[in-house]
């Protein structure tokens, strides 16, 4: 198929339901108020290479990542999730997931989108490192489960 | 209208002619080589808040950017291009475009997409730190024009 | 004193000992490979602004943290790790350590030094947010506990 | 000589006088005030590798770069100067500065320390890559010529 680059699409590659911990409030440095939410967890399952093999993976969350929260003078909120999956296979995925929130009202989220830096070892899963992805963020349990759904950018 | 995470969707938000300078090589590193090509101007247009307001923008692409590539040992190339759009009222807003390449055969290209990080000042042109955007390449004459077309992803 | 800028000097600032985990390997990316290490704990003690009030402060290394390693192709090895230090009065404070390693020989260590990235809350860590530092490393316990020693850029 | 972590040293490693045009304000995003000053051209000298070799080297600053400023809302001022140095014999090397700015009093400096990202090819200049740097700053000419000293962390 010949490259196309005026019709990009986000096709569902996967989805993490990750859970939480109990938020650490950081105090307000130079560049806003920082909070901490450690990841404690979790399970994944989609699909790789969607618009082409259509290979299934899932596997775990590793617990030891956390989502480096900073609350902009704006009032929009930054979010910088580091962790990592495991597939069922054994293999360590790196993710670093870059997210936007706004909120029309306190607490009401008008925006939640991201894009996910993802590294992964070449072989089997090596196709993570050949393309952009997106995310979108969903609470599930406040302040214990969030769903992180991931798009490719094809 | 209530936040929704499931259907995120791409809509057209503008789009950049960049000219660029002849290519210097910088021999490779340890990350790979490394490839700096001159931003050397343009022009671009768009419609800012599309699915909102929808109001028209554009202006000129400043020339003093530049095009950071990196040809990794895999196969694919990674470009950081840094510049700044000037709009018709004079406002500077800071692009930097994270893109990757992948080839299907040396010069066919297979895959080009891009993370747009943006930051504007405060007021009318806001909205542009308030949302997630991400980008296609296309050369449009090799070696002197590129198109940028950038997405909101909303 | 009139600002100098010929003859910077680093002076110690704080020391953390800082305990670690089992090494997972993640396997080669396109970057390279990529090992993962648990922070799990430790203490720190030092000086603030020991150019001018020189306060002691001293506390906790959070659980939680890890360091992020990449063998590079050339033999070096990048560390960047990211973990919270917790003042003994209860103030987080962000590390993000990014350390070169170079080897004379298989697990002889050449070189090892850092820029050490921090953030602190304003108040009394406050002055944290406004110097440069960088750091070394020193393996206490193979496998179980390295040394960092912090020094500001004066 | 035995790897040591006590006594870090900085040695002077390369000066670079570099020109800079009209700065353009581009207002208040929503991190701080955002200035830009273009990187016209320049001169350094040096020596690398200090304790080891000690290999004169020097060349042009490559115009077309730039110093991408951040007023924080604390008052502290961070910079990150992106541009590139052309050796004598021809090669290319990217230098990213990283600096952090205080001031006693409006435009009294009290501070002005850096952090180096360089990138060089591998040869005769690869040692830059297995180093870390620092750097101070100082005006020369007001809003036209700045010295930049560079120090290696050994």
């Amino acid at each position: 198929m010949p490259y196309r680059a005026d019709q990009p699409k986000l096709l569902p590659c996967w989805q993490a339901h990750v859970t939480v911990g109990p938020m650490r409030d950081q105090g307000t440095g130079p560049s806003g108020q920082r909070l901490i939410i450690p990841i404690t967890g979790g399970h994944f399952e989609g699909t790789l290479d969607p618009a082409g093999a259509a290979r299934p993976f899932g596997g775990k969350v590793l617990p030891g990542g956390f989502d480096l929260q900073r609350l902009r003078p704006d009032g929009n909120k930054e979010l910088e999730a580091i962790y990592h999956l495991e597939t069922d296979d054994g293999t360590g995925i790196e993710i670093r997931n870059h997210a936007l929130l706004t909120y029309s009202a306190p607490g009401v989220l008008d925006y939640g989108r991201s894009r996910i830096c993802i590294e992964a070892p070449m072989g089997p899963y090596g196709w993570l490192n050949d393309r952009i992805f997106i995310g979108t963020l969903e609470p599930i349990r406040p302040f214990e489960e969030v769903l992180i759904r991931a798009f490719v950018v094809e």
